[in-house]
């Protein structure tokens, strides 16, 4: 029988993996899969220490996964993220295979702390594409917007 | 005076590319970046090679072109690419800092070839997000289809 994951509690690991993100010089932003009754990887944002713009956290996560397991092998898995995929992120999960997506503080609500314009959410990319993947958030976002409103305090 | 490019060019060396790219064992995908009046960088689909299947062709390009330009410093760059990009790649060319797009091949037209049921157009997701992104094309698209035809040609 599949264990059933504790959403808050990989949302907080998530959330960890964020402020150390931050601690090693990037931007606060953390992701794991969830896969086969654990956390099978991890990933945080390195768009700054790797110098590549596309080194969101989600990313870097799929590229990992996908170095080592087959798009059709993850269709049970579940990725978490500190804040909900951009739409770059949105289509790195789509190709990987994975299926299921849980995130912690929402787009609009970064962009609000972030003083961003980007906001497209998720289940809006998510509709149009088949198949489709599963989205829940947000989890415990007060808690992750926290670390963004210490990232980001003129904003 | 800027030199202005010539799109049919530029989409015939990204059709090359493709071509390439599929003697290399990829997908028949290839983009390159214009700018200050000449080819700066250009990059194939590396996915099955490379494992990694975030790989796409102009995921690769910004990735590259990110490691050593501010995207600041983009603005006039054109990234042109043998395909309509993908949402995910879509979502790369918007935070590498380019601002304008060529393509060869139209997602419909793609899918239509491939069988595939990936389509959300380019602008649809440019016009959402601010600033905008430019986006020309098809360019040459019968020219293009010729190589996905030979590649996928079960479908």
């Amino acid at each position: 029988m599949e264990t059933c994951p504790d959403h808050e509690s990989l949302i907080r690991q998530c959330y960890h993996l964020a402020s150390t993100s931050v601690g090693r010089g990037n931007h606060p932003f953390g992701a794991l899969l969830w896969r086969e009754g654990g956390v099978f990887m991890e990933a945080e944002n390195t768009v700054l220490t790797g110098c590549d713009i596309t080194a969101h956290a989600e990313l870097n996560l799929v590229r990992k996964v996908s170095a080592s397991v087959a798009p059709g092998a993850l269709a049970d898995a579940i990725l978490y993220s500190s804040a909900e995929p951009c739409v770059m992120c949105c289509g790195a999960i789509y190709w990987s295979g994975i299926r299921r997506v849980v995130f912690g503080v929402s787009a609009p609500s970064l962009a609000s702390v972030t003083g961003g314009h980007y906001v497209i959410e998720s289940r809006e990319i998510y509709a149009r594409l088949k198949p489709g993947i599963e989205v829940m958030g947000p989890v415990l976002e007060s808690e992750g917007l926290a670390e963004h409103r210490r990232f980001w305090p003129g904003c």
